[in-house]
């Protein structure tokens, strides 16, 4: 298949935005494949900040980094992303090249500890202020919980009233396919 | 800017699945961009089919190409493209590996001269059939014009139903501007 899946897309998307020695920020770290990603993309001289409201996926994502032996390239804070901006430090303000959303519940996980449409929202407005030019947001947007499909109209609305003079935002579905998740790009010019 | 727009968009995945030595088919000439560029792409062993129902389309192509030195990898009909199984070879069923749709109306051409979608999705059906496995079709949907809404609905209303066995389909938006053009990427498995 030559079409890429909504998380390989997401990726491939940010290892354009994102070099090497760069700056990003996991808003749900989740089991850390994607804070792993980040952190294999900046390489050693980079850093990576990550965020998730659950002990068990801070304490997953940190295992997994230790080992691949990324672990002093990554920040972990057990928060909610929408409160980055009290946790980031402020010398990556306007800084960060890629950032990456992936909502829902955590994979093997309590299924009903869900990213809500506010919070995300208020994360959303934060990471695009702190997010450098030509930096990019990746959103994996599911519907297949309740609740998915509310918060995938709330964060396909919100990005639609992006300014695009500012901002160029994709948003990627898999039409055929019913609750395959759906990719949402924002970059900032 | 790393996203790309949808024309650039439709060409670089059209670039992944047609080869050189292929076979391609433009099943909307309009001023011949696109045809060109799926002559470039295939290379002098390849071939590539246009469809126009505008003689003026056709000649603009023909001109095009001729300025090029392409004119003989290329097949014009001056026929709409949902009797293209009445006009294509045989042998090249089941062999497209990459086909472009651009919607709409001819670029500084009539206005009231609008693809329809009874026809488009006629087109596709057909398209679709005679696709080689792996090969991809590109639609470039707009809805500036008076009836593009709705055809791009009953496009995108189309696609959705097709088998996810079979097919791959991936629709671009870019959201936050009003009447860009979307893209439509159907890919055969």
């Amino acid at each position: 298949m030559i079409l890429p899946s909504t998380l390989q897309s997401a990726r491939s998307w940010i290892s354009y935005s994102l070099p090497r020695g760069g700056t990003a920020v996991d808003a749900t770290v989740g089991n850390g494949y994607d804070t792993l990603f980040l952190a294999e993309q900046v390489g050693p001289e980079g850093v990576v900040f990550g965020f998730d409201i659950q002990q068990e996926a801070i304490e997953s994502t940190a295992r997994r980094l230790r080992e691949a032996g990324r672990q002093n390239q990554v920040r972990l804070f057990p928060c909610s992303h929408h409160r980055m901006d009290e946790k980031l430090p402020a010398e990556v303000k306007g800084k960060i090249q890629g950032m990456m959303f992936n909502l829902g519940y955590l994979p093997h996980g309590n299924p009903e500890i869900i990213t809500q449409p506010q919070t995300t929202i208020e994360a959303l407005q934060i990471g695009t202020v702190w997010l450098a030019p030509g930096g990019m947001i990746t959103l994996a947007l599911y519907t297949g919980h309740p609740g998915g499909q509310e918060e995938a109209d709330a964060v396909v609305n919100w990005a639609s009233a992006l300014p695009p003079k500012q901002f160029q935002v994709m948003w990627q579905q898999m039409v055929n396919r019913r609750h395959a998740p759906s990719l949402l790009v924002i970059e900032k010019r």
